[in-house]
């Protein structure tokens, strides 16, 4: 354990514009709200939350088209992950995914006494599928994890890259669908055929993140052996309640998910505009980008405008790179005019370096 | 994973007396309940919790005289027992504790592949210290757990007893003080001079079970090594905000512990009398009792009254045993009406029954 550096997350400072977490910018509207607070009146707090989380579960059930006992809840995905590897994971497993990718799947197989693999992405981050699909063979994963759409990369494997994969592994082929709503793609409809495909959803990134609910979806006998696993009274009884009230209002999740691809464009737009600024292709609601100045500088330069993003320059592979989450239009915009700002002092200082070197020379 | 058989807990039926999951009784008062809800309607659901649960973390210290680097919280105690072992269990490790004990022990255990063993406690489920140590000496346990007041029985282990277990202990030992407050005994004040000592207690047997939090009380190194492991948003946001609300009120939760106790030496009194039933010494919010009759039966006749009682009937060591959690006035009476017809009508048959034989005879 001593090994293990302990995930970090930033801390909530009200003052900033928080772009560094992928959630939704959007609070619950007002009638949502209230709506929310009338349905928690009547949780009885000093009872245990219903183990089971029927009423949820059947709601999730009729929204994604699937049984109730193939749907397995949690403490949000990162408990899910956990469970799927206690559920499955023997001493000397292997679980691999692309890299750079989500950091817990790595960290929750290291804490389990797992081996983890990473099998690299390509140069702009797009799938290499005979580079995985190689090291899967070579190394027989019992899970491997794909997020899709990517985090922090943004990028995405097609459903024929997929079902490849799944093809090639002899284990589960974990899809971490936590973003898929931002990418209007879904491996849904092959869980009929794939037995070893799972699915991981979450509400966090779609307006629920305080309340921590995630979601299997699989196979009803991988569920079932999951619900061996799985504590019972994971999902309070206030997570519960509020997530059966946001579901009733699809249409206010819909709506939000609209507006954030369609700011994720136009923030694309400007930075492949920005000299100095590489974004890269993202299907998700944020957006990553390699700057040629290093990422701590632009970090902190964008945080003394009072704009927090994540700087990921120390992480494998994203040297110089740093993940915006997209937020409300005036909250791009003022990270994207700060980030303009920076790298038009920077083009400033390096045109009248080149001047000087020419006039000098 | 074949091999465990899921936890089983009870569904919520509104129509019932619940008196088999040792809740409180008692719902948040109606300023509590306005008080935590305007708490609520700050909440930015769609914002992250804050991960270190910052707020929270520093009014438990302050409750208990403790640095809040000595506190890691939870997702309830479940959790909790699940990180602990992720944290310092390795393959071939055993865990052991007293049985019968709260289950989730071994469950948790075994599911990570640990060994799980049971030493048992006396023929009136008094701790056998002597058998405890042996077999302590004899395993070496990574971990040993301690509830007490102890699930189901309601026993305790002295402060004495707990040090000798310490002492004898090559690993940690874990007191659960889930029921603690119901016994007012606690381990806290041994911190100083005991790194190996871990204290769990949690919020969800004094009202707040629906919430779940628990958390753990131990040497800041080790909570720095837990820390590395626990999920960072693994206590939601309106359970963190629901947890400070309630810890304000400590005068409301010490009160209807004051009752639950009052309340239990009225059971106990009622149930000794009881020709039939024996109920054993208990600590808690529950009392275990033994019955001439068996479990099922008396299970069943309790939830035609209406009342539902824990059947552990089925359960090792606990043949013809039930637990009973202690409600309000009304509810305990309501279940000792019953358990008393029930009884009498049994005693009628036999004495029937008996003085028919002499009669043949």
């Amino acid at each position: 354990m001593r090994g293990l550096t302990a995930y970090r997350a930033e801390e909530p400072r009200p003052d900033l514009v928080k772009l560094d977490a992928n959630e939704s910018p959007f609070p619950l509207t007002e009638r949502l709200r209230q709506e929310l607070l009338r349905s928690l009146e009547h949780v009885a707090v000093n009872r245990y939350p219903d183990p089971k989380a029927d009423r949820l579960r059947s709601v999730l059930a009729v929204e994604h088209g699937v049984g109730a006992g193939q749907l397995v809840l949690g403490n949000g995905s990162d408990e899910l992950i956990q469970l799927l590897l206690l559920a499955i994971g023997r001493p000397g497993d292997t679980v691999l995914a692309p890299v750079p990718t989500f950091s817990m799947y790595e960290l929750i197989a290291r804490a389990q006494g797992l081996r983890f693999e990473g099998a690299s992405l390509g140069p702009g981050f797009e799938p290499d599928l005979p580079g995985m699909i190689d090291m899967i063979e070579r190394v027989r994963p019992r899970a491997v994890f794909l997020a899709t759409p990517n985090n922090p990369t943004g990028g995405v494997f097609s459903e024929a890259e997929i079902l490849k994969i799944l093809a090639a592994s002899p284990g589960l082929v974990v899809v971490d669908e936590a973003y898929g709503a931002y990418a209007g793609r879904t491996m849904l409809p092959h869980l009929v055929e794939q037995e070893r495909l799972v699915i991981l959803r979450t509400l966090s990134k779609v307006g629920l993140a305080g309340m921590r609910v995630g979601y299997v979806v699989t196979h009803p006998s991988l569920a079932a052996e999951l619900e061996k696993v799985r504590l019972p009274f994971n999902v309070s009884a206030f997570s519960q309640a509020a997530a059966v009230v946001l579901l009733r209002h699809r249409e206010w999740i819909d709506a939000n998910v609209r507006e954030i691809v369609r700011e994720r464009a136009r923030v694309m737009d400007r930075l492949t505009a920005l000299i100095g600024v590489e974004p890269f292709p993202s299907e998700a609601n944020f957006v990553l980008f390699r700057t040629r100045l290093p990422a701590d500088r632009v970090f902190e330069a964008l945080l003394a405008e009072g704009v927090l993003v994540r700087n990921l320059g120390s992480a494998s592979g994203l040297k110089d790179c740093l993940r915006v989450t997209i937020g409300t239009a005036e909250e791009n915009e003022r990270f994207l005019e700060g980030l303009t700002e920076l790298m038009r002092q920077f083009e400033g200082c390096e045109v009248r370096g080149g001047m000087k070197k020419t006039e000098i020379g």
